[in-house]
């Protein structure tokens, strides 16, 4: 393996997660590391980055070909100061966001902070992987991520494909051994119900938690991340960021203006 | 106009803030409405939720149609305690998303608060509009955004479209007779490069400040909506929430699997 390969890498659990640990790991096999993480758990922070507050950057660690820093702001805000301050000038070669606990297949794309900061990866020309393992419980197991997630980027790294490239990988619970294979796929439709969780706090007011369950839109199609996950397949769907609905700019056209 | 429709308003910039308070009469003027916006500012927010922590609903005010209510989380959260508790099983016939204290043109849609909320609308089967008025400034001119923004609503409540429906519609600065007409449009592709502010608080420790500039990457394109802006136009753009690159899905079953 080339050493000099510089990798960065990131994630929305925080840089003390086991998440990212297990992403470093993977990392360390392709080049030297640099990982700036949320100092606190980001899940849910889609591509959200802080306007209005100052931002604190710490060095956590700075060992055998790997600088762990944390920052306090969003997993957008990290891989903002990593590329336009710590790394600014410097060929990034690739950059992983995760091991998501939990995974972020379908709409679960647009609030997911793991997939937020991957795709901000992708706008500063390098190919970016965001991982997520379909796991949420403290205790998942990371073996079955990381062995795949290692085998993308080698593909990745391997291929030299054009670039912007941004990829969201989910990968089924379970050990290496029941994993059926790889499907590059597309993102499953759906969206989520929630049933807020209502409670009151120790002064009498009432709050509400959100706790919710995702709709599949189409349960039947077998081309999707959502198919590939629940029939044991790691699920890969290429990502560009472009929201436009081409479908209807001529129909538009005639309703407005 | 029909009385008896139900318009759902937020925004990102807060309950209290010039522009919501414009939304609230554009929508007024098309049926009773329900705003539930963020107690604080939430710019930058994406389609951010808030998964650890408990959220307050406030009632603010409720007279003559309008109820207005504040809700300690993202905009998105704002669209959920509204469709999920306060409206459920409500039909509503319109969300407003806005009016936004600066544009959410380009790639600042991925970014917005006032977009994500308004895609997390269309979810909840009603047509979605998100409005920004391209003018940070404290004293920002909403008039032409008003006007603009009404005849839009008008338009589509007319139409009565085939849904999902989400519009991302940018309101240049100005006065409206300086507005040249509505184009219909596609994002304009470019990214943000940041230069962190960096000074040191009064504990001495250094701070990071977000700021930076947007890199147009078509500044030639006349079909997109930094175009339209630009030119003294309102731009128009349908959303779809489909990230997947389908023009990469051979290419990277080559590669990968």
């Amino acid at each position: 393996m080339n050493k000099e390969r510089l990798i960065f890498v990131t994630n929305d659990d925080g840089y003390d997660s086991r998440g990212i640990r297990a992403a470093i790991e993977v990392a360390r096999r392709f080049g030297r590391v640099i990982a700036v993480a949320p100092e606190t758990p980001q899940s849910g922070m889609s591509q959200a980055i802080t306007i209005n507050n100052p931002l604190f950057l710490r060095e956590i660690s700075k060992e055998d070909g790997v600088e762990l820093y944390s920052f306090s702001g969003t997993p957008v805000d990290c891989v903002k100061v990593a590329f336009d301050h710590l790394l600014r000038d410097r060929r990034v070669d690739l950059a992983l966001s995760g091991i998501n606990h939990g995974s972020n297949s379908a709409a679960n794309i647009l609030y997911s902070g793991t997939m937020g900061a991957a795709i901000e990866c992708s706008f500063y020309g390098c190919p970016a992987i965001g991982l997520s393992l379909d796991d949420h419980s403290a205790g998942a197991d990371f073996d079955a991520a990381a062995i795949y997630g290692a085998r993308i980027v080698e593909s990745v790294v391997a291929a030299d494909p054009p670039l912007p490239l941004c990829l969201n990988v989910n990968i089924p619970k379970g050990r290496p051994e029941e994993i059926r294979g790889v499907r590059v796929c597309r993102q499953n439709k759906g969206y989520w119900r929630e049933d807020f969780f209502r409670r009151h706090d120790p002064r009498g007011r009432e709050y509400f938690w959100l706790t919710g369950a995702f709709v599949n839109s189409e349960p039947e199609a077998t081309d999707t991340d959502e198919w590939a996950l629940a029939n044991g397949y790691v699920a890969v769907v290429p990502v560009q960021t472009d929201m436009t609905d081409y479908t209807r700019l001529e129909s538009l056209r005639h309703i407005i203006g």
